[in-house]
């Protein structure tokens, strides 16, 4: 009954054993191993687009606030949801980054910065000349912190404002195997055909070690990331060991089973949670993890039964029996169902 | 007969066990998993230091340049070695991490700074009030870039000048244990009975996949490290795999003895080395690298025969055949020492 | 008619007398000129601060950025207003000055923070141990950026919860004095009695060409400070000019006389706009500026007859002639009631 | 006898009469007043560049790092001489405005860079791809910090050379008037046709209060300077006072009147020193400041006569009569021939 992160679950046996293959003798280091140039073709075929600068670091706070470095100057404002980890669980780093641009929050329905409300976000910004911020980036979280998936239409209408006004658009896809399977769509669909400039490509929540591959549809600002990366101290000199990783998660499709499986597996807890009386599931979630609300005396049951996961809006331990908490639930590609039965049948008793 | 870097080579298998067996079930991220605490104390015992901060990283230019930031301020000069990994090979990670700082190259011999050279470079700095640099750390690379070993003796008499300015002094370890070794003293000696403050503690050019740990005798700053981590993006959401590591290369001295075994292999490189009429072995090598001149000629010969190395001062492939070239050798865990006997013999014939 | 901003007047006469005075012969540059003893006193005397740091810069960014930056770390993030011009004015100088610290913005009545919205706010950072940013200190701009003043209890109270959280406490006081004079008490009780821990002191925007000074009540961090504005380069060589402009300032009470021409001119303004059909004065302002709303055809008689000042919400130009736009009017020491009286005649015709 | 800087003397009466002049009535604000119209038209004539973007900055330190960090990327390495004063004197303000780029010291000789210094310093560095800093802008002092002037034809040697790598070049012009006059060439000659790109054109150290312009003869990057100028809180809201200045720098060839005179009143001491017995004129100064060795008995006779000059090399207070010590003499526009005969004099007594 282990539900307290996707990062917290134990990476592949493929991939460990890719690993170990790749132990072998003596390989060139950082990033000239001859697996990354396999690495970068793959990724190029899955994205249909064969000029990509591919890049790979080892945690997806780097993917993120290189990434975002790349695409703007610190005399901006990137544009992202509240909930947006990049606002909410990088102390900092995007601003480090970037060299200290400012974040604007975008209001948001489901966790989803929708296009009227980001439209009003950057028209907001930008309207005092050299003295206020100066409109940069958006950065989509898909899958979002909540659970949510934005649809493709969803994510066309937001790069639309974007580009309307000049700016790129990122997507934070820590969870983007999770929402691409959701969606049932390709990764060209849910990116550059959708008007993304750039992905941070989750591959640590999804199974990995700690992998993320971050994508450049230009390919002219690639140099400029290395050298960030670099200077960020985020390039590997035995860097076979991150190749071996995202190589193996990019064969047989083990990337998109593994976030099938972690899928299946929250929506079979969702649908549990669903016939809890005093359960009340929050959002739309519709990928591997899910926000709920229940009673305090409730989330004490299960703690108690031994489930682990985080309660956020309040301390679990005190307070009155009947005051309702949110709690949340991940799924990954081990997630055991039987364990969610019985983590629905302590709720339930 | 791969000779390019100790970054290179494989891992220890016994390090890939313990990476297999670490891979069971859920555990806790970012630090807070079990076997850190374990790592914590292995390393406080090593160093007979039991109250020390100890983290972990997983490049050797993150463990630099979070290191010496925690020890610095923007508006101050770092002291070190014109031949410092800090000041050739970070891209201005140290400049990144520390908001700005400044450089100061200290006068050497055999790649070593002494009391004297780093006295004089002290006294030059901050003798214009506000307007210059303020003085900073001093950071020492323990063994140097070329191979040599700092006696404890020079190390206290670096560390002396340095507090009798009232600076800190960092030890960049990226090969510390082969300098250990070389030296055959304990971990305390050479670092704070010695008068260090803060170590970089290499593993990954030693037998990891790719960990070090940062060392803080004065654990005060312990939590202002753990937040400059975390906005450096180098906090590990699954940062069991670095425990890991690190827990395997403490264990039943893994770490001393593939020191040893890199140290042994160069000293019967440079034994061969010095065997080539034309080779003139550079600096006095103690640990497990080598330069040596050669003219290009013997360089072409080596490396048509499959030799792999950096020749570091001229193109190997054109200019006079008699012209002397400067090449690096550098020799891992792993090294054979039948490829270096062919080397040798290569270079004779 | 203009009344676009109060950095838009003339620097007072007795300035530019004391300018001229100031102009003869050497003088000790970079701070260590006489006159800056004088007035380095002459502050600490008007705070009843014996101790207190007092340093002198050009701009109001410069104040604000370089006093936050000094009790910041890089991590953290400064708790404001919205509207407040650390926010939206300054293109991300505090974020640069900071080294990449995060605002975060706390809701507002009248354009001023509360002590529940501001304990608010606090609690919700730092729930997230090191993946959020940490909790920074408390910026409070006095006169606020719309024209009302916070009363001393209700700087009391906001200060009460900064130190609940062990936070220090700034002041914005760009219109320092125009509060001051409205509040009708003494320096001291309207900063540090009030648990304010620095000021930005302004002079720019009531009657100087261009002197700020940054005020610490403790003067440990002075050296901290003075490397800062080095490095920052707002160290002025010529400092004597920036020392004579406020010697002149706090001499015979001009701060005081100017704030108070300027409050009055804008009391007589407000009344006038009172009696304005059509026109609806906006929050509740005590010092020298006022929003107003009125409707379009209103606003295109007002700039038609000549007068200046900002629209804010839309264009004067275009648009139905009765919507209603947001117009803000300033006043500064040299504000004409003439002038006035004409202005709000044309809006009456 | 005041020899102790160029920026310690008055502003000349001029400057000071369109200070008060600029001081009637309302103007627009942060460079949208009228006379910068003026002010940037009378620049690009004098330095026949018709498209150059200008911009007025309050001090020198942040005329160079913002031009600078207009110029630099933060992974690059500037390139200057040790004696620069953007090495020196400027407390890291390049590394914090250009986000934490390098300095590269290039060998001098009479305190300037030559071409094949020049060369060398740039080839020794990038030689490892991403690993070390790549190159970036050179930086020229003229007049450099000993007195020295380059000529035009060493000036084009060093751009050639920097842009036979690619590199942009600044000159750091903080005594740009004081080398015009003593080459006697136009000010294109000695900017752009000689192959700068940007310059620091200095006011400060040449009788005016606080006033230097950006100058870059490529105007893409003028938005860019007004963004970085913003956030780095050097955009003054009354900026009138900064026009004025350097307007009437410009009217009437005052500006070449006050380095001829400054340069006039150096030759004159210089001829003095050099019938001195005992002292050595340093370097081959040619603009308005010269260094000297002499005995420190001899210093101590000047001090005592109440001469105020820099001493650099040593405490002319205690050590040995007969000991060598350099010190420092700098002429502005005030400066007095009576008083330099008169210091003359106390040496030769």
């Amino acid at each position: 009954m282990f539900f307290t992160s996707d990062n917290a679950g134990p990476a592949h046996p493929k991939v460990m054993e890719a690993l170990m293959a790749a132990n072998q003798g003596y390989a060139s280091g950082y990033g000239a191993d001859a697996p990354m140039i396999e690495v970068r073709q793959m990724i190029r075929d899955i994205f249909e687009a064969p000029d990509a600068a591919v890049h790979l670091v080892a945690t997806g706070t780097a993917a993120n606030a290189l990434t975002l470095a790349t695409l703007s100057n610190p005399w901006e404002t990137i544009f992202c949801s509240p909930m947006a980890h990049i606002h909410e669980d990088e102390c900092n780093a995007p601003e480090f980054y970037t060299g200290g641009a400012k974040l604007t929050l975008v209001d948001t329905y489901d966790a989803k910065m929708t296009a009227p409300t980001l439209q009003a976000a950057i028209l907001k910004e930008e309207t005092r000349g050299v003295h206020g911020p100066q409109r940069g980036p958006v950065s989509i979280t898909q899958a979002t912190e909540k659970g949510t998936v934005y649809t493709v239409a969803e994510l066309m209408a937001l790069t639309k404002v974007a580009k309307s006004f000049g700016l790129k658009s990122h997507m934070d896809g820590a969870r983007f195997t999770n929402a691409l399977v959701a969606l049932g769509c390709t990764a060209a669909e849910m990116t550059w055909k959708a008007g993304i400039d750039a992905v941070s490509f989750g591959g640590t929540k999804n199974g990995l070690l700690g992998v993320e591959a971050c994508i450049f549809f230009d390919p002219a600002v690639s140099q400029q990331f290395e050298l960030r990366r670099k200077r960020g101290a985020h390039l590997f000199s035995k860097h076979r060991y991150l190749s071996a990783q995202m190589h193996a998660y990019l064969t047989d499709g083990l990337w998109l089973n593994m976030a099938r499986q972690a899928n299946d597996a929250c929506a079979h807890l969702i649908a549990g949670l669903e016939g809890v009386s005093d359960v009340q599931v929050l959002f739309s979630p519709q990928s591997n993890l899910v926000f709920f609300d229940a009673p305090r005396a409730l989330h004490q049951k299960a703690l108690a039964a031994g489930a682990q996961y985080y309660v956020m809006s309040g301390d679990p331990e005190s307070g009155p029996d009947d005051e309702m908490l949110t709690g949340r639930l991940v799924c990954d590609w081990s997630a055991d169902h039987g364990a969610i039965d019985r983590f629905i049948a302590h709720l339930k008793q």
